[in-house]
C-alpha cells in the first residue's frame, strides 16, 4: 500500500502560488522537501513538517517527484539547467506559467535529459488551492498524470488535455483571454453608467448573475461552430446584433467606444462579407481569419 | 380585494417578444387586450383567453395599463402619436428595446399628454419570460413600478432604478455590453484552441464554469473604483496584467489578436501614464477618459 508519506515530493519555487502548492502537500502528509532562492519563504513551510533544501540541487536529488513553480519560463532554464544530471530519471511537473511554444521547449529539453515531464497551468489564485473552483491543466506525459494524479487532485480539479505538452499552456491562455476580455466589458458596462451617479458596487450586483447567466450560451454558439453551418435557425442574427445604439450611448456618456468597438467590429466584418443573416456564432471567423 | 381579473391590461405589440409576455398576462388571469399591425399574431393568445383589439386605439381605450413591446423608438411613435388623447389619464410602461436619450424623449412625450409612464428594458429571451434568470429593468414613474409590481413580477425579477426614465436603458445597454464583449472573449478562447484540434465544445465545457467563477471578482474591482483608490494592496498590478504572452501566443496559432489587443491597450494606456503599479481595476479609466 503506498501512504502519502512514501511518496517524495519537492517543490522548487516558493512564491504566493508555490508556498500554497507546498502548503497542500505537507497537510496531505506528504514527504516535501522545499526550496526556493531567498531561503527564508521555507521557513512556514519548515515548521509545518517540511524539509528544507539548501539548494535547488539537494531538492531534486531529495525526490522522485519535482515541482516547479517559479517566475517564469527564464527562470525555470535558470534553476534547472544546472541540474539535467539529477533530474534524469526523474518526473517534473512544471506548474509554472509559459506559453505553448516554451511548455514545448521544456518537454525537449526533459526528453533529452531523459526526464518524464508533465506542463500545468493553474486556473485559481493562491487562496483558491484546494478549495471548490481551483482548477489545474495538464498535458504531457500521460504516465505521470495518472501515476500522480492524487496528488494533484489535491490543488483542485485536474484536467488531463494530451501528450502534447504545450496544450495545456493553451488551454490556460485561452481561458485566461476570456476572463480578461470579460473583465473588460465588465469595466465598460460601469463606466456607462458611472456618469448617472450608479457606483461600480450597484453595477457588479446586477452584472455578475446576469454575466453568469449570459455564460449559458457558450454551449449553443459551441454547437453551432462545430457544426460548421452558422445559418442555423433559431438564432440572433448578426444585423440583429448591430451594436450601434451600444456605442451611440456609449458615446452619450462621454465613455471611450473601444470595447465595444472591437465587437462591432467582428460583426461589421461578416455583415460585409455577405453573413449578416448568419448567426452571432460566425464572429469566430473574423478572429479565425485575421483581416 | 384587488383579484388580477379586476386589472385591464392591454399589450401592443406581438412580435415574439411581446406575445412572451401577453401569454404570461392571460396565464395569471389578467384581463387582457391585444393588439398586432398584423392581426394573426393574436390568434394563440385569444384561444388562450385574450381580447382581440380591432386598432391599437380600441387597445389604449380598453384598459387602464398599456404596455408597447414594439420593435423600436420609431415604431413606438409611429403606434401611439395619434393615440396621445386616449392614452390621457392612464399609465404607459414601455418594454420596447430604446437608448437612453430615446427612453427620456418618450417620458417627455407622456408627460406632455398626462400620461404615467414607466420605461422597461428586458434582460432576457421570450423563452426566459416567467422562468427564473429573467430580470427587467425599469425607471420612470415610481407609482407605476411600484402599483403594477405584483404583474410585472409574473416576467422575471423587476429591479427600478429612479425617476429618470433613461436609467434603465442605460443599464440594459451597459449590461449588453458586458455580454457581447464577454461573447468576444469567449470566441477568442475558442479560436485559440481550435488550431490544436479542440472543437469549441470542449472549450465551452471549461469556459462556462471558469467565466462563471470569474465573474465573482467583479465586486473585488468595484470595491476598488468605488474606493477611489486603485493602488490598494493585495491586488493583481498592471505590470503583472501585461498580455504580451496572450497576444503571442493568439498569433502563434494563426488568428487575429484584435479581441485582447483591446484590452491590452486599456493595459498600456495606464501603464504609460505611470500606473503600472496599481490594480487591474484601474483599466476603467481607459474607458471613462476616451483618448
Ligand atoms: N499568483 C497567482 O495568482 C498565480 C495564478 C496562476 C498561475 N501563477 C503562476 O505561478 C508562478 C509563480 O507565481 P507566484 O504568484 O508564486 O509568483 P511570485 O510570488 O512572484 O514568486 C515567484 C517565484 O519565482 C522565484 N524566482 C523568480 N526568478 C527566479 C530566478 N531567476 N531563479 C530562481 N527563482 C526565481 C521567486 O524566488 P524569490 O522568492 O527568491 O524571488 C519566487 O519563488 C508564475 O508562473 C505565475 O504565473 C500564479
Ligand atoms: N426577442 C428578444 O430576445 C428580445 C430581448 C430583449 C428585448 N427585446 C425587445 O423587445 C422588442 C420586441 O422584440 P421582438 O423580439 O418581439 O421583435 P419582433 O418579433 O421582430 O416583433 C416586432 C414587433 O414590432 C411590430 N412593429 C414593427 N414595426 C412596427 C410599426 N411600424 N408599427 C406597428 N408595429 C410594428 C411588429 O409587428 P408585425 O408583427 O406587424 O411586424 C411586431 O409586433 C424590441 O424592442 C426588442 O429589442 C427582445
Amino acid at each position: 500500500m503506498t501512504t502519502n508519506s512514501s511518496v517524495q515530493v519537492s517543490v522548487l519555487g516558493l512564491g504566493a502560488m508555490g508556498s500554497a502548492l507546498a502548503d497542500a502537500l505537507v497537510k496531505a502528509g506528504y514527504a516535501t522537501t522545499v526550496w526556493n532562492r531567498s531561503p527564508e519563504k521555507a521557513d512556514d513551510l519548515v515548521a509545518q513538517g517540511a524539509e528544507a533544501a539548501a539548494t535547488a540541487g539537494d531538492a531534486v536529488r531529495a525526490s522522485g517527484l519535482v515541482i516547479t513553480c517559479l517566475l517564469d519560463h527564464a527562470s525555470v532554464h535558470k534553476v534547472l539547467d544546472p541540474l539535467s544530471r539529477d533530474l534524469a530519471g526523474r518526473t517534473l511537473i512544471n506548474v509554472t506559467t509559459t506559453s505553448p511554444a516554451e511548455s514545448r521547449e521544456l518537454a525537449a529539453w526533459a526528453a533529452h535529459a531523459g526526464v518524464t515531464y508533465l506542463d500545468g497551468g493553474i486556473m485559481a489564485v493562491p487562496q483558491m488551492i484546494g478549495q471548490p473552483g481551483s482548477s489545474l491543466l495538464y498535458s504531457g506525459s500521460a504516465d505521470a498524470f495518472h501515476q500522480y494524479k492524487p496528488l494533484l487532485d489535491l490543488w483542485g480539479t485536474s484536467t488531463y488535455f494530451g501528450t502534447d505538452a504545450g496544450l495545456a499552456s493553451l488551454y490556460d491562455l485561452a481561458l485566461l483571454a476570456g476572463m480578461y476580455v470579460m473583465f473588460a466589458g465588465f469595466m465598460h458596462g460601469a463606466a456607462m453608467v458611472a456618469p448617472a451617479g450608479v457606483t461600480a458596487g450597484e453595477f457588479a450586483a446586477l452584472a455578475t448573475p446576469w454575466l453568469t447567466a449570459m455564460t449559458g450560451a457558450f454551449q449553443g454558439f459551441a454547437a453551432v461552430i462545430d457544426g460548421g453551418d452558422y445559418a442555423v435557425e433559431g438564432q440572433q442574427s448578426l444585423h440583429f446584433s448591430n451594436l450601434s445604439s451600444l456605442l451611440a450611448a456609449s458615446s452619450d456618456q462621454g465613455i471611450s467606444t473601444d470595447v465595444v468597438a472591437m465587437v462591432q467590429r467582428l460583426i461589421q466584418r461578416q455583415i460585409d462579407a455577405g453573413h449578416g443573416e448568419e448567426g452571432f456564432a460566425r464572429i469566430i471567423e473574423s478572429i479565425k481569419q485575421p483581416g
